[in-house]
């Protein structure tokens, strides 16, 4: 690889590109092609960017922040108008096509063979050979999406959704417009476009949006600069944020701290900002409080019952070599799963897969064995 | 100070004691008597060990630990029977006197100027001339508690109840029947004694302790063995822990982390442990969602109407110079806090106190602006 050349499109320098190697940039060599992968954010480089050994760089996608009161958010952050998409709930990917071959790379610039097999399936073929610099950033939704199965989308299996374009060597995306033009030339899924308004108007019509996705058990809405002059922000349902909190309850120990009471945290400024009710109040409360205590006593009541606390999802393959691909990357970034014999199906095979929650259930088996916390 | 006949009581090396210094062990050189202080457990010696110049040692009351399924840590902790005493919500302190002066420890091991007014007023003369190297371990309780105030005890302003007994230089104590005998002989209040129980009904006694407590705003149980061979375990109520949780979102940025997970488990492991039917769990995720949100929305409701994130409490003293001290110790904690002027009562003067709330207070003023999370 030109160090040299890759620090420059990187807009460092060499000495700090060296520097940086095997602390905060890490090689991946599997699968192929070899990889640079930036693990953290650093000297304006985005966590997740890869560097391959042509000297090809795919930036990561930038973090989107949280508005928590959103009409003081959106007032100080936007110009004058703004584009509400809605915000999908699954793994967000960066589709690509290097040394020839169709790969799906994860935020954290692992390129997952799951996801690489399902965007060779989903996308149109040809799209790379008429533009190789294409980056397609989208989520992989659906039940059989391994890292966060949902069934609250129209597919039975998963789905890719394009939310923005990027081109290779180039950090900026190219926003809204061009990305849903895109999408409708070449008949790829874009996440839905909800609309246009005026920054003084907006957080009255986003209210209103977020609350009808919540009833449907969507996650919420990213907020875009239509010019693409200042990053988007996100906004989640109450009904998400719940949903969050009983995923992380259910499986107590295993996640990390704050992700506890940044959840909570947003239904109070939520509540405030829609000046609920005396009822309305109480109302998400009891959602808060349900969505903490029942998965927390079902995890309980699970292993009183002599159950372990493991997760079941599933994948479809077309290639059993996908599925031993997907099981080694999944131990590798940590999480211990259990695959069972693949089984034929049209055009592949259905794995089921048991994901272990280490953590969780050793836990809870020595508290009910009466261990002290 | 003689370093190698320290080092012999706390039972380390002194070439230990030494290395120790200045990492774990403090020297605190006010108020006097100058002490040294373990910040944290090492080598067997509990945090909040105190060793004076005199070489005399008071030791850490031992942190006790919580149990998370009540029956199966009572069958598994203890012997045969066991004796339950209120846990009382206040702060701990351990009374002794040293250099002909009675002081008040807290559990960190720093001299409190206030506690140490208090016990020196509520503690019958003489006790410790009787018993020089007596320590009385004990919780101090009341509204005018300016660490918990709590107004669920008789008294208006502050109170000392005595659980249990030590020597200087002794690691032991002396167990639930000789700190109330003591207690009777001296007429010292003492934590209520609420019955001795075989291990094999006492789940089912305690229980209905705690539902009566909780309903009484008390905070729970401490779980001892009459003989004092084992550690005391504890439990507390649902409004307790509740409780706990709706302080802490109420200074949502001023909490550590685990403070709220750690609240939100011991209730799922009560409502399966007492086998609650779906209508009392769903009031207990009401009051637990109650107790998050409702303090959570005052707080970002006060801040947006322009007043700060900040507690009221307030002392009564009957020397100034205390006052001063207090306000010393508090900053030295690690708290920022505004004196009023003292106003001058029978035997003092009251002083009230706000102790400002600076990272929740600014942090939701940002938030309340727009600012993203």
């Amino acid at each position: 690889m030109n160090l040299e050349r890759a620090a420059k499109k990187l807009g460092i320098s060499k000495e700090r590109l060296q520097s940086l190697q095997e602390t905060v940039i890490k090689t991946s060599s599997w699968p192929e092609p070899r990889l640079l992968r930036f693990e953290k954010e650093t000297s304006g480089v985005e966590a997740g960017t890869v560097v391959f050994e042509s000297g090809e760089i795919i930036f990561g996608y930038p973090k989107i922040r949280r508005a928590m009161m959103l009409a003081p958010a959106l007032e100080s952050h936007f110009s004058d108008t703004l584009a509400v998409e809605e915000k999908m709930n699954g793994h967000n990917v960066r589709i690509s096509s290097v040394e020839g071959e169709v790969i799906a790379i994860t935020r954290g610039g692992f390129i997952c063979p799951y996801s690489s097999e399902v965007a060779q399936r989903l996308l149109p073929d040809g799209i790379f050979e008429e533009m190789p610099d294409l980056v397609m950033c989208g989520e992989m939704v659906g039940p059989e999406n391994p890292y966060v199965p949902k069934s609250i989308y129209p597919t039975d299996s998963i789905d890719f959704y394009l939310f923005d374009l990027a081109r290779k060597n180039c950090k900026k995306t190219m926003g809204v417009h061009k990305t849903h033009q895109f999408a409708d030339d070449h008949q790829v899924k874009a996440t839905a476009l909800l609309g246009e308004f005026h920054k003084d108007r907006a957080a009255e019509k986003i209210k209103r949006i977020i609350k009808r996705l919540g009833r449907r058990g969507r996650e919420g809405v990213v907020i875009k600069d239509p010019e693409n002059r200042v990053p988007p922000l996100k906004y989640t349902s109450s009904e998400a944020n719940c949903n969050d909190l009983a995923v992380a309850f259910r499986y107590y120990n295993d996640y990390a701290l704050d992700f506890f009471l940044s959840r909570a945290v947003r239904e109070g400024f939520q509540s405030v900002e829609w000046r609920e009710t005396p009822e309305e109040r109480k109302a998400r409360a009891l959602r808060l409080g349900e969505s903490i205590l029942l998965p927390l006593a079902e995890t309980i009541e699970r292993k009183q019952a002599g159950e372990n606390i493991e997760q079941k999802v599933q994948i479809r393959v077309r290639s059993l070599q996908t599925a031993r691909e997907f099981e080694f990357h999944l131990r590798r970034s940590g999480i211990r799963a259990i695959f069972d014999s693949p089984e034929p199906i049209d055009e592949g095979y259905l794995i089921r897969i048991t994901k272990l929650i280490m953590s969780t259930n050793d836990k809870t088996q020595a508290l009910l064995e009466g261990e002290m916390w």
